[in-house]
């Protein structure tokens, strides 16, 4: 069954120590879509302007990724421009333009209405509402959100909540919803609001993965080199939906590894700018840096052969 | 057979968040040594003023501490005055008075100089260098440093780092003392300077253990409450080395073993001020939050079970 992405596509413009892109294909939507289907169909449902590329168009379709859900509509697609620091943790957004994902509300084709799983990536908490509410009994919903949803549509999110089986934060983030500095107190208070799951993406520090009666910390896959950090959370998000939704269910242990597989995919999208390095990757490739991963945070294990 | 640790013994006053003490035990060496006995034998190699309390030398003479070792002169202790920002990654140090550590230049007792272990706290690179120097034929040797010592005492550090099997930074003395940015490339770089391992401690973000042939990465434990930084990496490096002392060599799996144990002992020493939470500690209490953490990350078992 087909996991659902409603989200942005867009055209990128980064700036990093490393030299930059110039509208470069970006948006959640793209970075989830391109993750996820490793693992799993997935449907894209999102807009785009009459300037969008057909080789985009390609990019996703030879992939297998279900466009039925991509409105095309008259205007300028969804921009953004970014800055990172040297500490690339941090960036400035320099502009941002909705363009036609302004008045975006999409409704759901009957097929997808009947879907088992569905991410709502980073949009308004009143459009994925929108979207959740068209969907009959879905089996797994996770979100993502920000800090600019967080603040000023606080109250669309917590209504939002406790709907969700997942929800996806960064530290910042899960600070603000919480309103506790402590990482470990506002992981456990956001549980409170209503979600099942709730994962805290620290960037280049991993995540911690919070849910009633357990947590799981890992650290991310040290890289020599990061190129582009943009994308890294929704590339996360792809990798983690498509385990789940390969597996059916949500068990600690599905979680686990899916959490796992989300770090190796997020490591692997900043290694270049945009989506390049996520459209050359292969199967083999993500196996490959799973088993490196697993090598590199194996500490139990270790346990019982050294004595 | 005792680890020698040569290092620090002072009094503390701290400012954090959540309060403060003035005048509390600390030291590189107190921390180290009150971690390693846990693991194994240990002698503390510092020296005291003649204000050092007779509690506090019961408090390490009750646990078994060597302290033929630790010399006593007139005048005052070695003090340090620190106040941590509400991110207790960042503190300042408000002052700092050397006093009869000054002058400091231990000799080893004629049973030290045999010693397998040593621990060359964060002193001068001079001063860790004169003490090595004493002990005939080391089997491991550990060091600590610090961002003072990377700019100032550069070349007697450089020389110093061949004749280390591990040495442990933090994140900011790791890209000083490599010149590298990127923390996997500054790891590589100064395991190319002379240790066979460097541990990059990350406080809340974990440690990363590079070797020649291996990379590990181990998040933090995660606390729902620090009350005071001070002595979590010279704890760290206690529990560590103890846990090598006991196995009586070095191979991959007893070095991740040992950094579990050390990032255990230091998640202990930051839930209270000073050496407070470590007296107060019990063997139980290690093993319990041991199995906490392997239960915490993981990962990799849960795999095979999922499928």
């Amino acid at each position: 069954m087909s996991i659902i992405v409603v989200g942005t596509i867009g055209y990128d413009t980064v700036e990093t120590q490393h030299g930059g892109v110039t509208d470069a294909l970006g948006g959640s939507a793209s970075f989830f879509a391109l993750a996820a289907r490793f693992f799993s169909p997935v449907s894209i449902v999102a807009v785009v302007g009459s300037d969008f590329k057909p080789d985009h168009m390609r990019l996703f379709a030879e992939r297998n990724i279900d466009l039925r859900g991509l409105v095309r509509r008259e205007g300028p697609t969804f921009r953004w421009h970014g800055r990172y620091h040297e500490d690339m943790n941090i960036r400035d957004t320099v502009s941002l333009s909705l363009n036609v994902f302004a008045d975006f509300r999409p409704d759901l084709l009957p097929d997808q209405r009947r879907s088992d799983y569905i991410f709502l990536a980073n949009i308004s908490p009143d459009l994925q509402t929108h979207v959740l509410e068209q969907v009959a009994s879905p089996k797994i919903v996770a979100a993502d959100t920000m800090n600019h949803w967080i603040a000023n549509e606080r109250q669309e999110l917590i209504k939002l909540l406790p709907r969700l089986d997942i929800l996806t934060v960064n530290d910042e983030e899960a600070r603000m919803l919480s309103g506790e500095h402590n990482l470990v107190k506002a992981g456990r208070a956001i549980l409170k609001m209503g979600p099942d799951t709730v994962l805290v993406k620290r960037g280049e520090y991993g995540v911690l993965q919070f849910s009633q009666n357990s947590l799981f910390a890992v650290p991310a896959y040290p890289l020599e080199e990061v190129i582009d950090p943009t994308g890294a959370g929704d590339a996360f998000a792809g990798a983690f939906m498509g385990y789940i939704a390969r597996h059916g269910r949500v068990t600690e242990s599905i979680l686990r590894t899916a959490v796992v597989y989300g770090t190796v995919m997020g490591s692997y999208v900043v290694e270049q700018f945009s989506v390049d390095r996520l459209t050359a990757l292969t199967w083999e490739d993500v196996e490959r840096r799973y088993r490196a991963f697993i090598e590199l945070t194996d500490s139990h294990h270790s346990r019982w052969m050294s004595q």
